[in-house]
């Protein structure tokens, strides 16, 4: 077994929440204190942590924040519980494509719900976002099992976006298998698309792979068709942020041309996600918000010290897109694969009635 | 008809060429005076002028002003013969894939080979490279009036890289279509790839197009397949670098990737070149040299102020890609259009005899 790092976005010091200010990797390794809801709302929307399961577990101590801020002003248990409810609200805001988000402030309401004083909830809270991160890492090793067995001995990987400790509570979900196969000793080579406009591969998942040792390349998102022509790309595996009951599965942007090339190229691709990436309210992908973000991402160079389009450039900027499950070779998840994933099989795989 | 701008990246003054610094836009309008040979070929080198037929042209006037240097120098019309061919060389090795490049200058070759006095030789020279300017600029806006032809009154056309009145003489190829159906009144909008990692798009393409009048939406590489998944994108045109004798096309890595998405969305997908742009010496597309640029292209952001990757991080950086021809609609050319160019068309087309 190879040995590899623990690296954490997020630790939780009790009465405040650090963040590792992504924004600033690969340059600088800079921790960020969140003291109350509000700052972890704002470190959330200004993307100092991203990532699905990572948003999830970071909103998990928002509220555990926002509870004890709360307890300090309502008179009495009923003004306590409706005023976390505005604080889940709040923190419901800030990102509207992760479904991930909504599952984990979902658990941390029927905390509140069920609770009958405002001491015991507090604690309750506080064990729940640790159980949710702590499950979360328990969760991406068995992903990363699952997938690792997918695996050749040898494979050259494609991945988008940063899907590692860095977009999770730790060991990640597609990075979380190329790192799970790296410990079981395959020979592995990663293909990192730098992810454009924000530059997650460039910026996080090189500087995860990096760290480990594991051998890669980064390319730009416009070259991942030629390599697979070149015959240079043996597998792609990505994230996931919202999965609907058909299998359809929002990513980051450019995943669903991925698909495309994959299936162009007779290359399997493969989605990694935990269970609570899927959205079983909806039936199909074509029913995800997809968030649009701002323009300066795009007409801006990374450090903003310069515009690299014209003054009134018009532009779209929507952060996700949606691939279809016809395209998807199968979903990692920490119970097992679904192979060529549709409605019956997600169904029967999470032994959902009709 | 509408009114256009008559954009030029080059002016000849007789003893200098002044090319306009692409590098600074769309920022600034600065103007570099390359005085000598050398002068214009590190210039071609270092992207102050790019584009296949504009760096044809560059050259053209490259060879001129070395001839005039060699003039002064030579002893006699073959010292300058020999001397004149070390600057051709020379000129030769800036970018090896376009090959408009190597066009130009076998023509400016079969001056200085025919010619049997210096003087009439400089002359000549001068001329044939202004003839290649002037051509140039009547080709582009004949395939404009080809490539106008071929498209609906409505179009949303998807265009990549930078292939307007910058990358050519004047007027451009697939931009020149756009700018021609523009002209005719059409009602065209533009998604403009911003093309990683030289931002051609973003920079020299929105900012044609912002001259112009001409709406457009500027994009990311990656967003290109799911706006054609959402029925955005009604046509795709590009240029060419080179086109091999089957109809192989060499352009902007990223090109290939388009194809093939337009291939699953069943959008045509158009090249738009002058005849100059193919290579009847190569049978297909494999044996089209691809230029390896600097890994500083994509490792560092725009103003090169901050490095948007590790360190130590491995960059693959293909500066071009192949699109068989299976995948292209037709090429639009200034002598008609080729659809579904394969060899036979090609040949039948430029009446090469077997």
């Amino acid at each position: 077994m190879r040995q590899i790092r623990d690296i954490r976005p997020l630790k939780w010091e009790g009465d405040a929440l650090l963040l590792l200010d992504q924004r600033k990797l690969p340059h600088k390794e800079e921790w960020i204190t969140c003291k109350s809801y509000e700052d972890v709302a704002k470190a959330i929307e200004d993307m100092v942590i991203r990532g699905a399961p990572a948003i999830g577990v970071t909103a998990a101590y928002g509220v555990t924040l926002g509870a004890k801020e709360l307890a300090q002003r309502a008179k009495d248990i009923n003004e306590f519980k409706m005023l976390a409810e505005l604080v889940i609200n709040r923190l419901a805001t800030t990102r509207p494509t992760a479904v991930n988000l909504f599952w984990a402030l979902k658990r941390m309401k029927s905390i509140i719900d069920a609770g009958t004083n405002m001491e015991d909830i507090l604690l309750a809270l506080e064990t729940e976002a640790k159980n949710i991160e702590m499950q979360d890492i328990d969760r991406n090793k068995k992903i990363g099992m699952y997938g690792a067995e997918l695996l050749g001995n040898k494979e050259t990987i494609l991945t988008h976006c940063n899907t590692g400790a860095l977009a999770t509570a730790g060991f990640g979900t597609a990075l979380g298998v190329i790192r799970a196969a790296y410990q079981l000793e395959k020979d592995i080579v990663v293909y990192v698309d730098e992810t454009r406009p924000y530059l997650q591969g460039a910026r996080l998942t090189a500087w995860e792979l990096e760290q480990e040792g594991i051998p890669y390349y980064l390319i730009t998102d416009n070259m991942a068709g030629w390599f697979m022509a070149l015959g240079e790309i043996s597998c792609i595996i990505v994230g996931a942020d919202r999965i609907a009951l058909n299998g359809d599965t929002a990513n980051k942007i450019g995943t669903y041309t991925l698909s495309v090339l994959a299936k162009e190229h007779g290359i399997p691709f493969y989605i990694a996600a935990p269970s609570s990436t899927f959205d079983f309210s909806i039936k199909t992908g074509t029913e995800i918000p997809i968030e649009d973000r701002s323009p300066d991402e795009i007409v801006y160079c990374h450090c903003s010290d310069c515009r690299i389009a014209p003054e009134h450039a018009k532009v779209k900027n929507p952060a996700f897109d949606v691939t279809p499950h016809e395209n998807i070779s199968g979903i990692i998840t920490e119970r097992g694969v679904i192979l060529s994933p549709n409605e019956n099989k997600i169904k029967k795989f999470f032994e959902i009635e009709d």
